[in-house]
């Protein structure tokens, strides 16, 4: 541990006194009091983004879904379940933040009720209609704010990777995209991972890797662009 | 350890030899690579079981769906994740089990299709419809095999325990069912829990306590009643 903290004095802590806002995790959607529409989101990528930039010497506030991962060290968490909760949770803190990056998988849509009570099978083969409505776009949301943090998203796709992400990139007006090709194999509930960062003007492309070295990468990539952009408003 | 040992050795080891089959855990119904139905449960009160049977000398097997918890000791244990995998798994294998515990979650419906590719918002604002079709009922199918196991079911409900229980236990036919409360702050992602012990002419309260003792009741009432009903074959 003594020589843990020694090493880490000795890596640059060029990111002293900036706030950092990062969103980790699935959000859950209830249908009713035992049922929720979830996604796969392990939350990892997100709470390795939180711990490389506290190592940087960032000040952190972490908005997370519900996951089974402890907390960072040096690191402020906030739970959250839904996407409407993570939606008020980061709102509130984005206006006085330098950096958001939203690491978190939102649920796009959710139940358009709640019901209050379990809900039952009505007859023996019977099946459901469920309509679902969009949640709110946090990170649109987060990107139309002046003056607004730096804004990195996460683009989780299937196929045609660079593709979706540079369109994401553009339409959401974010400054910088950090992508990955998912399926059974790749991305979700795993420690390692390969990142494509996009930036308007530029591409750089990280190794698979453990997740904690890919996060310092991506974090260290923020710290470039937000230092040729023109400092701490950029 | 061996002080746990030989307390344990000295418990009754009443069910020696008799294989207890038990399902836990929620079931996760894919709707899309990344986003899927899932329920609240932990897995916890199945787990419970299953290392109560052990403890009492029963040869067990668990089915398990997607839960964070490790393996009883001396219990083998098969990982599912949606209903009909678990279906697979429990009716392989109900046949030659003398008692089939139902602890699992399975949800009730799955979507009708699994989209291949991750579904994307069509437009700003637009709702989804989703087409969900029922899962085959587990414990109906295992409570009409002849012969069959000792059926026990579980019953969460939100309102009118007793009675939706009592009306489930004579509805699939089981030998026993646990019932209890869920909400808020009931039932779900906690360790302790109460229960209600139905069956064809009798019940039993079990008050409040850790999921392990109410487990330990649960399999010694399972022990007295197929002693009191003839035996293995009960």
């Amino acid at each position: 541990e003594i020589v843990a903290r020694l090493v880490e004095r000795r890596r640059p802590r060029d990111l002293e006194g900036v706030r950092f806002l990062v969103s980790a995790g699935p959000t859950y959607e209830d249908i009713d009091p035992v049922r929720f529409i979830g996604n796969r989101s392990s939350g990892r990528m997100g709470f390795a983004v939180a711990a490389a930039a506290a190592e940087a010497g960032a000040t952190v506030t972490l908005v997370a879904g519900p996951v089974h991962l402890p907390t960072p060290r040096d690191v402020d968490r906030v739970d959250v379940r839904s996407a409407r909760q993570m939606h008020d949770a980061v709102l509130a803190r984005a206006g006085a933040s330098d950096v958001f990056v939203a690491a978190a998988a939102v649920g796009d849509f959710r139940p358009r009720d709640i019901a209050p009570h379990k809900l039952k099978k009505a007859t023996r083969d019977s099946g459901l209609e469920l309509s679902l409505v969009q949640n709110p776009d946090i990170l649109a949301e987060v990107a139309a704010l002046d003056p607004r943090p730096f804004v990195v998203g996460f683009a989780a796709e299937t196929e045609r990777v660079e593709e979706y992400a540079r369109a994401k990139l553009e339409r959401k007006r974010l400054d910088l995209i950090a992508a990955n090709e998912v399926g059974a194999e790749l991305g979700f509930e795993r420690d390692d991972n390969a990142l494509l960062l996009l930036w308007p003007g530029g591409r750089e492309a990280l190794e698979r890797g453990d997740k904690a070295d890919l996060a310092r990468a991506l974090v260290a990539r923020i710290a470039r662009l937000r230092a040729t952009s023109g400092g701490v408003n950029a």
